[in-house]
């Protein structure tokens, strides 16, 4: 394994060989049969499961490195592997393999005048990029998520998982192998250099059609800034909860706390309560006092804390800050109308929830806020490919192009047309 | 109208403005209601036939500049307007007009075990720009079509139409504004000066989302190296058409002359002749006399040479070059795994298509290529929105992301997901 070595220009000419051996791979891989790639994705969680020693075995010295190096618990807790988080990981790659296979789906059919029978049919993207931290466990959801849409990777994990993730990759490649289908189609950047994520970021050549980072924002930040290819992603998920003023208490209440509290580091966590102004003397002391209670820090505007002396000063930057923590920031609004423009202003346009009977303010939340994302009495929390139905996701997009929301399976395919005629020309 | 004016800094505030202008009017756009939308373009229409008189005018002076500046009788003819060509300008707006609106669709929707009922919903992409040559009948297709979708668009014409354009766009004002919608929603750059693209082309500070060039080979190749926004595009059609041995005679015959000559100027006109060497003696002698008969030029491999010495020598240039004339390249294959490797090898990923009454080769030739529309008995020139029944048509993108195929009113939009619980918390 080649790390922290090579010129600037050893590191580019390694990175268009990776470019070109993907794109050569996603050739066969586009063509592959939905019963091969099904039985790739066995073998990998087999391989996993028969590799699960020595996956342990390379994560204690990726510990060992971490716990020198002086890292954070909660980041050692991403970097550790266990017995269980193996068996989650081998059991994430079966789920893949049982998902429908997406490529070669007819989306949509349909007939012309002339006699021409139109249809349109997913076909995989081509070559994936996807660039990841410390989660050793992102090198098997990724590379199965890729085989099974079709499409060729290129993964490039963090260097603190360097060990775990050549292991994983190990046993990918042997459900590759088994299966006869290419090992060039689930390739590890063999370098920790940065300069090689500066490479997958220009393209390769062409040899990349999008990249999927899947980390914190900073590098979520540097990906969106400098890639010159598209980009499947999301900076930040700064959900919004809005309480109507036809919203049942209890309901209410309920959603309040598990859309802020139930996991306070995901995405689809809220960051902003907003409140009807006209329920604020019925139903915003009742939701504070449950948040503060599960230890939830409350941020409110002058307003709020005249209400919940225990509210702390909200300043300006709160209405636009993601905590991913146990904190909130509360504000009262005019109504949905009040509602949709704060959101309009401070929103990621990630996901937004409104509880409220009223059918009308629901139509004009749904109609009016353009995030991936909208809920109608249910938690933000829901945020997620996995409960969407979709299986496993690889991240979920706010951007409007090709992917926005959960990206499975489906979101990693394109599409082509086939049309049969019988001898038409055109007139 | 600010021609050939302004420094950089002056274009690039301008364009600023202009983005500004654009984002701030998709937000009503995007909600603007289906009958608001109808009625905006059906007075767009009528105002293009009331103004004939107002756009021959201008369009006069636009041709008297232009035999000034010496342009051939080609760019001549794509600038010309007269009565029959305003009247197809206001009937292709009534179309467009007449199309089911795209916006609110629900596209998919399903049920989760917990009660979660959620739908994918079509919704604008956002502010479209449009970057075109010569033709100033873009001004009024593209315009539409922008609003049909919900999305603001940013026009911007060649210099040798900004006359008729100018007068062209009033008409679209008209529209607008009969129909209370906002004016900047459809927005033409009011310079000629190149910075302006280039403004375009970096985004304007993120209020472009898409950029659609309409125009030469010249034209896409600068806005797809350039762009730093999502482009939707074709540099070429380089499009094959492909005569199994198990094609009949009489159908390949007629579907090479109407694929070559029917209109060579257009992307789904066929540049490549391929013939499985199975019927060279029987089907290739025919089908290349047909097509010297209608005057076009063969240039064939030696193969093709020895048995149709009519044939100009064909070099390796050939089968990269999309002639856009009366001009094909013709070689032999090895059945339909040797077309569809020399189409892997040399098409541009538009259009192809293959004569064959053998269902196997059929399949294989479709599953195995990758270009955007793939069609069995039948001319290359169906590759067309129109054709294809999707009203009309913006353009034809051989990229994979997003749009691919003819791109119409459901491909300027993007989605977003509405989820119905009834106080679902996530366990």
């Amino acid at each position: 394994m080649l790390t922290k070595a090579g010129t600037d220009t050893e590191i580019a000419s390694l990175m268009a060989e990776i470019g070109r051996q993907a794109r050569a791979a996603s050739g066969p891989l586009a063509i592959a049969s939905a019963e091969r790639k099904h039985a790739a994705l066995i073998a990998m969680a087999e391989a996993l499961i028969r590799r699960k020693d020595e996956i342990l075995a390379a994560n204690a010295l990726d510990i060992a490195n971490a716990e020198e190096a002086g890292l954070t618990s909660a980041m050692l807790d991403r970097l550790k592997l266990d017995n269980s988080r193996i068996r989650a990981m081998a059991d994430g790659v079966r789920a893949i393999a049982e998902l429908k296979d997406p490529v070669g789906e007819i989306i949509a059919e349909w007939d012309r005048p002339n006699g021409l029978h139109i249809e349109r049919v997913r076909t995989p993207l081509g070559v994936v990029g996807v660039i990841y931290e410390s989660r050793p466990n992102v090198t098997a959801d990724a590379g199965a998520l890729c085989l099974k849409s079709g499409n060729a990777v290129i993964l490039r994990g963090g260097s603190d998982s360097a060990h775990s993730t050549a292991v994983i990759h190990a046993a990918l490649i042997e459900g590759l192998k088994a299966a006869g289908l290419p090992e060039d189609a689930i390739q590890i950047v063999p370098t920790t250099d940065r300069a090689a994520v500066g490479e997958m970021l220009k393209g390769l050549q062409g040899n990349i059609d999008v990249i999927i980072p899947r980390g914190g924002k900073s590098l979520v930040a540097r990906v969106q800034s400098e890639a010159r290819v598209p980009v499947f992603a999301h900076l930040e998920g700064l959900c919004h909860l809005y309480i109507d003023g036809s919203a049942g208490l209890a309901m209410a209440r309920r959603i309040a706390v598990n859309a802020k509290m139930r996991r306070t580091g995901i995405c689809g966590a809220a960051e902003t309560l907003l409140v009807d102004r006209a329920v604020a003397s019925t139903h915003l002391v009742p939701i504070l006092e449950d948040l503060h209670k599960a230890s939830c820090e409350i941020r409110g505007s002058a307003e709020v804390q005249a209400l919940f002396p225990d509210a702390k000063p909200a300043s300006e930057e709160d209405w636009s800050t993601e905590y991913l923590d146990a904190i909130i920031s509360v504000a009262l609004v005019d109504g949905v109308g009040g509602a949709i423009r704060h959101i309009d202003r401070y929103s990621s346009h990630h996901t937004e929830a409104i509880i409220a009977e009223d059918e009308r303010a629901v139509e004009r939340f749904f109609n009016e806020i353009d995030s991936a994302i909208l809920l109608h009495n249910a938690s933000t929390q829901f945020a997620d490919g996995g409960e969407f139905g979709m299986g496993a996701e690889i991240g979920i997009a706010t951007g409007k192009m090709h992917a926005r929301g959960p990206v499975g399976v489906e979101q990693l395919t394109s599409f082509k047309y086939r049309v049969r005629g019988n001898g038409q020309t055109r007139p």
